[in-house]
Formats: C-alpha cells, structure tokens, sequence
C-alpha cells in the first residue's frame, strides 16, 4: 500500500497521481444479475440529469459501454457526493464507488445493455480533469457536430464522441482479424513477418525511400553546408514494399513454408487518390503446390466442376472463399454459398463493361453487331471494334431503372449515345437525346439499318432507353464507357429510390485477365521515367505483375509473341462492384520468367538484376505457386458499412497523404538529413 | 480439365506449366495407418540410396517433413520409372503418384515422424528441375556446410539446407504468435494497426526518415540537375517509429479502446551493434486505469501482497506474466511459477551489479564498507561511491565457480581487482594477481585495515578468491565492473563445464528504475545533436522515455527538483539475464508531463511541439494508463534455442544493416530523389 498523503500531491499538479480503488467491471458489464453488488467503476463522466434539487442522473462512459449513475441527498454524505460530482467537469475521468440496483420497471431500456441497471455512487475519485477551455468540441455533447477537418485534427476527441462508429469499427477490425488468423492458422499456415526495409524494384506504382546512415562516414553536425568531395559515399536507400510479393514468392518457392501468410503493411507514395492511404493493410497469402485440381482432396469442399474455374490455384479460391464465409458468418451473422461464381474478364467486359462488375443488378451490355448489316459488321471487325448497348425499360418495383436512366448525364467526350423510344406514325422510332449525335445513320455509318427489324428483335416498346457505344477490343484497362454508364445508372437510380441493392453480399471471381496491356494504356506505369536512356521500345507492361503465369492453353501464344492473346492465371475477387483482392499462379519457370522479363516487358538488364533473387530460387527447384491479396482495410469498411476506410484506421491520413494530428509528414533540419548524405534540392 | 499437349509446352521452358496430379499428403504426414492407400504427394527430391540394380530409396521433402520413396524394377514400367527419377537432379520439385506401404520391421525408425512407411512409386511429375550449376551449396548435402556469408547470400536455400532449423523457427515464431494473440483476445484486448508513417520527435536512438513527393511540385525526370530557386518547397518527411508509444498512448488516453494491443513493426537506424536489427518486433501491450491493486478483483491471480512491486500497473504485470506462462507452456511445455519475482533497480545494482541480473546462480555483490576503517568509509560516502566486493569458493558439481574466477581476464581500466587467498605465516594474506595492483592499502587507502578481523568476518579460507571495485552510487546504466566481472566468471565456468545453467527459466521483474539520468551518461541520447543551438544546459534525460510516470512517494522530489532521487513506475521483465521487455504507467497527468518537458528534460517549444498532440489529449480527460513491449524477436530465439535473432526472422539483415539477398540499401537515380525534393550531399 503506497502512504503518500493525497491531498499533498494533487496540489500541484492537476491529475489524480496516487493509488485509487481498482475496477471491478468495465461500463458495458452491468447486468439484472449483478444487482446489490458493491461495484468500482471508471470511465468518462457524462453530462448531469438532473430530476430534482435531491436526486440526479449521470452517465459513465468507456470504450466498451455506458452506465447511469445515480447520486441523491439521502443523507449528508451523498449529498455532498452529488454536490461534488456535479461540479466535476464532464468528460473528466472519474472512479466510482457504488452499488448496483434494478432500475424502476418503466425506466429500463432493453435496447440498452446495461438499461436494467443504475448504480448508486458512494464515493468517487477524480482522477484527471477535462479542460472545456482547450476542447474545440465536446464529445459527449450529440448536438455538436464537428466538420471533418476538425474531427481528424482531434482524431482523439472524435474517438469518444457521442454518435461516432470509430471505437466499435476498430473493434470490429481487430475480431475480422482474429477471424482471418484462428482461420489460417487451423489451415497450417504459417505467419511470417517479412521486411518493410526492402529494395528498389521497377515494378509499376511509386514507392516510398528510406535513407540510411548505413555507408556514410559521419558527418558532424555543425558542419551541413560543406559539401563533401567526389570521395563521398553516395546516400543509399531502403524501400517500402507496395506488397511482399517477392519476400513470400521466396518463402515459398524456397521450401521454407508451405502455406505462408501475413497481415501486412504495405506502402504507396501516390497524390492521395480518392480514399487511398499511403500506407494500407492487406491479408497476404502464398501457398505452395497450388494446380488445377485434377484429384480433388475427399475433405476439400469442391466447386461444381462446371464452374468456368479454368487456371490454377483452387487451393487459394477454397482457402479465400472458407476465410471470407468465416468473416461474414462472425461479423455479419450472414451464411454465403459455398463457392462464389465465376466470371471470365471477357465475359465481364462483354456483359457488364466493368472488371469488377457489380452483379446485384442487370442492365446487362449486349452486342449489337448480329443486327447491323454487314458492310458494318466487317468494318467494325476490321478496326477490333464492338458495337454495344445496354437496353433499360421499365422494371418491378425496387429494380427500376428507367426514370434514372434518363436523368444521368452524358459526357459527349465518352462516346455513349442514349436513345429514347417514342411513338411514331406506324412504328417506333429513334428519338434523339444528345447534341453530339445528328444522325444515326451518319453517326454508326447505319444508312442501311433495318429499323423496324431491330426494334421487332429487341422488342422495343414506348419508353424504352438505348444506350449505344463503340469499344475497342483489346481497349485494357478496368471499364468501358457503357460499363462506367451501368454503374451511373444504378447508382441514380438507388438515389431515386427506384433501386434498392440486394442486402445480400455478391462476391464473384473474375479471371483470365490479358496478362499483359499496352503499355500506353496504363497511367500508373512508372517504366518511361524510370527508363530515362535509349530504348524507347516498351510496348507492353504487365497487367498486374510481371510474375503472375499465363494460361496454360496460352504458352504457346507466349512463345510466338502473341502477347495480347495472352491470358493470366490472375484472379480477383470482387464484392458488389468492388474489387476486395486479387492474386494469380506465378511463373514457376525460371527460362519463362526471364522470357517475360526480356523479350516481353524489355526490362534493362539493371532492371532485370532486382529480380535476380527470384529468378536464382526458380533455378533452384521451386514448385509451382500462387497466392492472393485481399484489402484487409475495405474489406473491414465493408463490414462497417461506410464507404471510407478512413473509418476503420485508427490514425488516417487525409487524401493528400497529411496526418493532422501527427502533423506528419514535416521538415527536418538541414543537419540530420546530412547523417543521411542528403539535402534538400 | 486442360488440353494441353505437355510436351509442347516442357519443349521450351524448362518446368512444367500445366496441371498435374494434386498431392493428397504433405510429406509429413503419412503414417502406418495409411498402409495401402494411394497418394500423391510433391517435394524436393533428395539424392538416390541405390540399395541394388533394382532397389532404391529416394527422399522427397517438403515444408513439413519427409517421406521415403521405394522405386524398383518389379515391371517394366516400374524399371523406366526408376531409370527416369534417377536421372533427375535432386533438389527438383516433382509430384509423385504411388502407393503407402508398410516398412519392414527392422527398417522402421520411431524418432521419424514417418518412420514407419514408405510410398512406392508408381509415377511422377517433373515440376521444376533444380540447377546444381548455379547452386553455390545443395542444402541436401549434410557435409557441404556453407560458410554464414554464403548462407544469408542465398537465404533461400539455407531454408530448405539439411540440419538448418531456420524453417522450423519460422513456424514456432508463427505458433507463439498465435499463443499471444488467442490469449490477448481473450482477455479483450483490441488489436490495433497504429501508422508506421508518423512523425519525428526528439525521444532519443536514431530515426529513419521516409521523404514523400507530398507538396513536391512535379519535376521532369529529364531535369535532375537543375537547381530548383527560392520558391521551392522544402521536401517533408514521415519518420518510421522506434515504437508505438505515442499512438498507443493517445488511442487509450482518448478512450477509443480500453486494452490495445499489437505485434508492432519498429525501426532504428543504428550500427549494427551484436544483434540487432534495423526493423525488429515488439508484442506492445497498453491498458487504461492501470491501478496499485488496492482491491484485487477475485478472479485475478493475485501476487503475494508481500513482494516488492510497489508501483502501479498491476493489471500489466498480471497480463504479461499469464501471457508467458501461455507461451512457455504451449512452446516449451513448461508450467511457470504463478506470478514472477520482483526487484528493485537498487537491489539488483547491488547485489547483481546489472539491472539485467542473471538469477540463475550466486556470486553475489557485498557491500565492503561495513569491513573498512571509518575514515575510509566516510571518504567513499562524500564521494557517492560504494567499495564492493565478489567473493568465489569452491562450490558444488554443477555450480563452481572458482576455477573460472582465476581464469578471466580483467581489463586494468574496469577497475576491479583480484585476490586470490593464500596460507600466510599464521593468518591467511592477500595475494596480488594483478599488475596493477600496487599495494591493496594504498590502492584503496586501506591503510588501517584490519585484515586479520575482515578475513575473520568474510570467513575466508585459503584458494577463496576475491574481487573487488568502487562503484558511483548514481553512475546509471546497466551494469558495473563488478557486475560485468561476475557474468563473465559465469561464462567462464559454463564453457570449463564446473557450471551449467538451471534449465528452469528465471523471470524476474526489475522495478524502480531512476526517473532520469545525466544526459551525459547515455550513449544514446540525440539531444546534444537535435539542440544544435544555444540552450547547453541540458543535465538530465529520460532513463527510458518522458512519458514514465514518477512513483506516487517521489512526486514531492519531482517538484522540489531533486531529479536523481525520483523512481519511476518502470518495470523490465528478465529472463536469464537477458531483458525481454519494459514498461511503465504512464504520466497522465497534463500539467506532470509539460513540467518534466520544461524543467527537466529543458525540452524547446520546437521540441515540445511534437508532443502536443499527447498533452492536448491528457488535458481533455485521460484515464490513467500503462502498459509495456516484449521483444518478440529475442522471445522466440530464446524459444528456439538461438542466440541470434536473426535465426528467427525470415529475412534478416546483417549486423552493418545490409541485405546481402535482397541486395539493400542501394543507390537511388538522382531523377527519382528529385522526385521528393532531395538530392545526394
């Protein structure tokens, strides 16, 4: 017991510094059962109710639950506990003495864990008091709303303000966690933590720096501005890894782990897109020995082998598909089917415009081209063009598109024309919604367009709305122009409350992406700046990353270098229209690997040279493997029901990459970045 | 089912790219009760035992284990199966298609797993041939064993090398984990990612620093040497934390999770001192209302109220001390004692000369002066300095230590002196061992010692031998001379065999710890290089970090400025005498914490910035709290029987912060610094 007078140290400083009667439950506890215990709790201190001049309600607030105190003038202790509570600031930390007693019947609260209860206050300590002055809002005040820049400039604050989801959202995020782990752990995969201080690599999005005094001699510090002589070591550099692909690639090419996974940070340095975080949370897996299944184990739970399921790696579906369902059945009480479908990218382009259609709805994107004479056709054939549309007419209700379908707006730039069918003299006829389009006929090159045959085999009828586009065959990329109008359409049509999405979760697997795009067709492609000297020759970048295995029916095409017939043993998994993860089968094959590395993606031999680990462990007898990333962030904000992951970090950063509350990223002294051999520019 | 003709596709690249068979057992798990069962299992195939022309045995090996091959010339396909496997480079990846049978009596081995059974062949699958060529070492090979060069070169086969328990260390690191994490969820805590990207403070050991192209105006590559002019923005930087100790603390100050927790990422850029890593992992723990135990709840295992943790942070000790009876009972399946010993900073000082002690044996440190003529004993006292001495006897098997104690070097600079008994003319002398031993009289300034009454009251007896040395009472750090003398006497007897070390783990918490110490004092401290300006003044620093409370009864010297007399609330958990982790309650108190900013720590406004957002957080409410880190690296090579970390992470750098696999840290083009704003030196 520790014997230091109380009053003697609270006199200086302003928090309760000395021993205080330890907890017995936290606020969220308190239940009928616990009625007449003798209870010791701490949290917050809520605002006062107050009934009368001789009874007031409190509240008592932690990160679990709330719990109503009660304090009156029964007799002249208590009244001078009212009194003193009362004059405690609220939000102020308070431990409380008290006894459990069964709220009157007609003041429970079933919807309240703890609302059959109240506690009758004894005695309290005050062990640290709040400074109304200093606090730019007051959390437990629910009329107070405090605008976005403020809430994440006292991140803190906002922690414990009345109304916000962020304590139960990490709360969330830590039990999907645990899901995902107990999960992976029971299938013998094996944790393994890899570096974040990595290397350089030439392989698409930016990546963060991380100098190190590692190599420079030392620099005095009074010294900055001398500069040093060509003796000088150049500074070297650490990088943060955008995923672990190489480390587990190694891990389980090597024959160190089977099955390996990690919940790990990864890194992006990129002008903060729309709710993108530099640094971000993916679960990562790789699993050794991954095929296509041609003796499926008794105990695995097989997908129907009429699934379109065609590449490698069903150990990875099975374990992503079992680890998803654990998830939604934990977290959302919600059982899913016991395999997700499956959706070719071509079939997904055809059919939605969109690698990561949203499959809850229809609005399907149909071929036009069977209707269109056929001068037309082969002209259209020639160039590797489509013709498409998407045919919206009057749904049930819940399911209907039309009205919204009319109120979007076309860009003319995107090249998507809307018709709008309208009674004519003895058939219909075309009505015409855009500026941009004068003349069908002029417009698709349609002068010997049967209208009435195409009307009869669409089965047009008054109201209906066309939408037409043009698109490119091997246009890459993740929508069309038609697939980005579907979306549009939906979600017009959602906020016309003519559509209301089905509750039930759609995950779905896209596969056999082209394994490689143009490289002009790729905005993040870093190659032209990091390729600054002669060979200006790169024509193709990898779709995803330049390990991931073709098909094998596509080798062959691989060899002839017909590389845009090239397909990928590459998977997403989308949810709902949003992409929750990715992953492939890798290039096992030394010899098709450096094929890749040289003939197709031209890498500099400097370049190649960051592969050399890898390539040197596929030398060394590696076996066939494959893995998948799911975005552990959205995943969670998916479960959380917001659309910003920004709700389920503890310690975002705005979308231009600043923390407000850290008031990172910041200057350094001139002096410090000698250590590292640098300097400002 | 894919189509494709095998053949075409092995004709150009050197592994197999199509389907194969699913392995239906790892290699690891065949046992006798699989007799007669067909299996295909894969792994890496290990060199022939040719029993006769038509008998041999191959070994195929996985992450898991291993399993024996039988191969014959029983049929003529059987022959060619034979002939074609035997042809195949060991170390290739293949699948193998065969049969479970039992070995015969004499040839079962029960130390293996799979001891009891072997897999005769049928047929196999070439998945990936291995390149002897281009292996600098084949890791099948027992007697090749490549120097450590070599090995963390080519990490990815020192993985799978024969008698390299590098695999199984990764999966008792994944399985401890797991330990760790069941537990502290069970008890509630919330497992939270905290940023990695955060902010530079002024706390001590060396930062690494993460330049952003945030704020940055684009640059052309093209241009790197163009000097930007005036209006050039200063390139802004993140820093990589040392620990989460500010997120953590503002995550529980603010009331967003009661119990956090996290296996955290840390970074420290800093010569590789023996052992350490430049990014290393920490269990960290943190919990709010940290309290004395007044009121221990009854389901608590409650420590005896009679040992000597006086501070707060009760709840911390009991989580932590259940959490390593967790993992030592699932890893080492060893039952701990209920609740660890507790010493304070001074007594283990004293008696240990470390505060680290190793309590696995004696040799006690003695205070001399009791022993020495008054006026001496006056002198040491004026000058803060203690006389203390280690005496060695004969001791028993197993715990002797004498021999080893004549046997050490000492450094004439450490300062203490040996003397070994010897039989004199009547009464035992002295005997001088050292060189630099003089004359112990005037050496000391014992010249009216009473040797006769001192050897008396030690007891000494003839070959006893005696170390002694003064010490500084408030000299800080880890250890004195004596206490350095003691271990190495120890080792000394470990390596003779007169000593060998309990096999029973001792814990042991180390409380107490001064508050501060002279700056000049700690190697570590940056300030005199961060305070580049006029403020000199600078005495005192954090022992361990500003945020450690005071105990409750040295308050008062707090604020009376009496700095070396204040203790903190710090507690360190030893094992063995290797510090395994630290923590502390914390200061929650706003008004505490800016005082020991200013007063103490003299800390500039700049500097105290950095900590605004924690002191705006204890003003606004703040519960108290503690909590403490693990370090998880040193936890599992202890586990696994290593002296080295780096045995127990995947993929280590070297002491000098070099990834010989990887090949980082590397030069950066000067087109991609400028980038961010930067530029060499």
């Amino acid at each position: 017991m520790i014997s230091v007078p109380r009053a003697a140290i609270r006199r200086c400083f302003s928090a309760h510094a000395a021993s205080y009667p330890s907890r017995t439950h936290n606020c969220g506890a308190l239940r009928a059962e616990h009625a007449d215990v003798p209870v010791v709790l701490a949290g917050w201190l809520l605002p006062q109710r107050k009934v009368s001049n001789a009874l007031s309600f409190f509240s008592l607030r932690d990160a679990v639950g709330a719990t109503q105190l009660v304090a009156n003038r029964n007799s002249e202790r208590s009244a001078r506990t009212l009194d003193a509570l009362a004059a405690v600031p609220t939000e102020s930390v308070v431990v409380v003495e008290g006894s459990v007693r069964l709220r009157p019947q007609n003041a429970r609260r079933s919807s309240d864990p703890t609302g059959d209860v109240e506690v009758l206050i004894h005695d309290f300590t005050l062990l640290n008091p709040a400074c109304h002055a200093l606090m730019p809002f007051l959390p437990s005040d629910p009329s107070s709303i405090p605008n976005e820049e403020l809430r994440s400039r006292f991140r803190h604050l906002d922690f414990r303000r009345s109304g916000s989801l962020l304590s139960s959202n990490l709360r969330k995020r830590s039990e999907v966690a645990h899901v995902v782990r107990n999960y992976l752990n029971e299938e013998d995969f094996v944790e393994v933590e890899t570096p974040l201080l990595l290397k350089s690599t030439p392989e698409g999005a930016r990546e963060f720096l991380v100098p190190t005094r590692v190599g420079q001699t030392s620099v005095e510090s009074s010294t900055p501005n001398v500069p040093r002589d060509s003796t000088t070591p150049p500074p070297l550099f650490y990088t943060l890894p955008q995923s672990p692909q190489q480390p587990k690639q190694l891990l389980v090419a090597s024959g160190a782990v089977d099955r390996y996974y990690q919940l790990a940070r990864c890194f992006r340095d990129e002008d903060g897109r729309k709710d993108r975080q530099p640094e971000f949370t993916q679960i990562d897996l790789e699993m050794a020995f991954v095929d296509w299944g041609e003796k499926q184990q008794p105990t695995t739970g097989v997908a129907p082998s009429d699934d379109k399921w065609r590449i490698g790696g069903r150990e990875v579906r099975r374990i992503t598909e079992e680890l998803i369902r654990r998830v939604w059945r934990k977290a959302e009480h919600v059982e899913l089917p016991s395999s997700f479908p499956v959706m070719t990218y071509y079939e997904a382009m055809s059919k939605f415009g969109s690698d990561k259609p949203d499959t809850r709805f229809g609005l399907h994107i149909q071929n036009l081209a069977d209707h269109v004479p056929q001068s037309y056709r082969e002209n259209l054939s020639n160039r590797d063009e489509l013709l498409e549309y998407i045919l919206v007419r009057a749904g049930s209700p819940g399911e209907d598109f039309l009205a919204a379908s009319n109120r979007i707006s076309l860009d003319p730039n995107e090249g998507v024309d809307r018709f709008v069918m309208r009674d004519g003299d003895a058939t219909l006829s075309w009505g015409r919604e855009t500026e941009a389009l004068r003349d069908i006929g002029s417009q698709y090159g349609l002068s010997g367009l049967d209208v009435n045959g195409l009307n009869q085999h669409l089965g047009l009828r008054v109201g209906d709305t066309l939408f037409i586009a043009r698109r490119h065959m091997f246009s890459g990329g993740g929508s069309s122009a038609l697939g980005r109008v579907r979306s549009r359409i939906a979600e017009a049509a959602s906020e016309l409350g003519t559509y209301t999405p089905s509750p039930t979760p759609h995950f779905l697997w896209v596969t056999e992406f082209p394994l490689f795009t143009p490289a002009s067709a790729d905005p993040e492609n870093q190659r032209a700046i990091l390729d600054s000297g002669d060979d200006k020759r790169i024509l193709w970048c990898s779709t995803h990353h330049p390990f991931t295995a073709p098909m094998a029916e596509d080798v062959g095409a691989l060899q002839q270098g017909e590389f845009e017939n090239v397909r990928g043993q590459h998977y997403d998994l989308v949810l709902n229209g949003v992409e929750v993860g990715g992953g492939s089968v890798r290039v096992h094959d030394a010899d098709m690997q450096e094929y890749i590395f040289e003939k197709v993606l031209k890498l500099s031999n400097n370049e190649k040279a960051s592969f050399d680990h890898l390539l040197h462990a596929l030398r060394c007898g590696a076996p066939p493997h494959g893995g998948i990333a799911l975005g552990f962030d959205r995943l969670v904000a998916i479960l959380c029901g917001t659309t910003s992951i920004r709700d389920v970090i503890a310690f975002p950063k705005t979308g231009g990459g600043l923390d407000p509350l850290f008031k990172s990223p910041s200057t350094i002294p001139d002096a410090i970045l000698a250590q590292y051999g640098i300097r400002a520019r």
